[in-house]
């Protein structure tokens, strides 16, 4: 049997369901849940979403949000996790999948471990977007607007606004179809990319002055201190796409950004380009992700982190 | 006769051709260019590319420019205009557009003044590209690798990325066509808009000290002077798309930068959004262009035209 096939079969065996995605929710993980619950809604199934991190401000206006509130039911039955490469990402979403749960795991990263009962795996899919549409597709489900906007959403943010390596023939396709339910895609890329504040780029000022570069290495990196977000009135939120910034730097193959989340803390972001497995990078500090972008969490003052960082990653390239 | 068909049997029935489009080539009119040069090509025609501005560093990466070198022909029969609302905007192309020729106006603006022996003028493509692409479709020559990155390349730069309000359910069945021919449209959107220099994000830091704001009427504008280029070691080349930045941050509606081209000539650039038309504005200053990106150019002093200009247009405001 195909995987979609054992997944719909899943589906609809299930009673109640619990929809899931990684930490640090964005958009393909958003819309998508969206769109899923959506189905489940229209199967008459109990449903209800639960992620370890709360919504991003700049997705705050996407249609069905209110599936978000729904409250959280103890006794499901089966779980669907939506683009999580493993189960660890989940956070303590984990502890909920035990052993009498049906796990559906639907993704489309090429290192997903099929941590799942059901696992529907598609790496040459863009985003897991896609794969909630071909859901549609298969279970004869009408979209809508509210739909549509979602899965939009979902695609258009997982290939950076059709720009990635990702993005098909196939993507637009369905896209072209989904712009027929009459939303404005300019009005998603403002309230996705735009809306920035000036304090985020006063900030982004400041991180370009500390910004250094090994140009035989096509590294840049930069760091962002709570001194400077001070300094800048801005927050966490104006971080939001400095690393694809530094990349897109004459030369850069590698961008690093390195944020002070507190006085212990430090994020670390790596997007790569040409050949250089950002995914790998970030999992020698016990972190994960895409090819050209990772990410991961390192405990240490900043300045040692940067430097351990740093030199640790120049041994590999 | 529809206007495709009259294009079609005038390209039919003419010998020699000149194509050429506005001054300040970018991204549609030097793809259409290109993609219209190989069909006349593939007709056996003769013909010539002639434009008053040269090619802009980041489309040095297209396929075809060698249609750029053909030698200019004195005695051509029929000019073929692409994306040119009006004959002005041609500069010195215009006075070769004697009136024993034939010209093919082929355009996508809504304020086209229909100057063309033969006028295609479509307001709902998002880019002459698309018009090209039918152009194709209608004389069956079958499309290429270089033709459809050339395609490509026009629509993806005139919808911003598909993300501007142009862009339509038609747009994205056009790619999903172009993309089969085998191109990696990340590597488009990294030449066109990426390889950025460090000195350019410098310029735009310097810029940003001194954006100025007026948040009741939600217009941001911003001056780049002859010293700020020279303090950051830039060059004008590296403004592009800063004034899609400035229209970026949050609240507002109208962007507007000041660019010293020299000691008494200002180059100013409108972007707006959400009702303002950019077009009319920059017109009031000899200008024009499109709804939502238009410019001019004034003469004077940089302190004194952007007090001139900011008055007026608050008044308009």
């Amino acid at each position: 049997m195909r995987p979609i096939d054992e997944v719909v079969k899943r589906i609809r065996r299930g009673k109640v369901f619990l929809i899931s995605s990684h930490i640090n929710l964005e958009g393909d993980s958003l819309g998508s849940e969206l769109a899923l619950a959506y189905i489940l809604k229209r199967l008459r199934k109990k449903f209800f979403i639960y992620n370890m991190s709360g919504l991003p401000r700049n997705y705050r206006f996407l249609p069905l949000l209110d599936f978000l509130k729904i409250k959280r039911i103890k006794e499901f039955d089966t779980a669907i996790i939506l683009d999580c490469s493993e189960s660890n990402r989940l956070g303590e979403v984990k502890k909920m999948l035990t052993s009498d749960k049906v796990i559906i795991n639907i993704d489309h990263h090429p290192d997903n471990n099929y941590f799942g009962t059901v696992n529907w795996v598609e790496p040459t899919a863009s985003a897991v977007g896609e794969l909630i549409y071909k859901l549609y597709k298969k279970l004869k489900i009408p979209l809508n607007r509210d739909v549509a906007l979602c899965l939009y959403t979902a695609i258009m943010t997982d290939t950076g606004g059709f720009r990635n390596e990702n993005t098909t023939s196939s993507t637009h396709r369905i896209i072209a179809h989904l712009l027929k339910y009459g939303f404005k895609p300019s009005s998603v890329f403002e309230n996705v990319y735009e809306g920035h504040s000036l304090s985020r780029m006063k900030l982004l000022g400041l991180g370009f002055d500390n910004l250094k570069m090994d140009k035989k290495r096509k590294i840049a990196w930069m760091t962002i201190s709570q001194e400077m977000l001070k300094k800048a009135k801005a927050d966490l939120d104006d971080i939001e796409g400095f690393v694809e910034i530094i990349r897109s730097l004459k030369g850069v193959k590698l961008a690093i950004l390195f944020q002070e989340l507190s006085d212990n803390k430090i994020k670390i972001g790596f997007r790569s380009r040409e050949g250089i497995d950002a995914g790998k990078l970030a999992s020698i500090f016990g972190g994960g992700g895409h090819f050209a972008a990772s990410g991961c969490i390192v405990e240490g003052k900043l300045e040692k982190v940067e430097k351990m960082v740093i030199d640790r990653i120049k041994k590999e390239l």
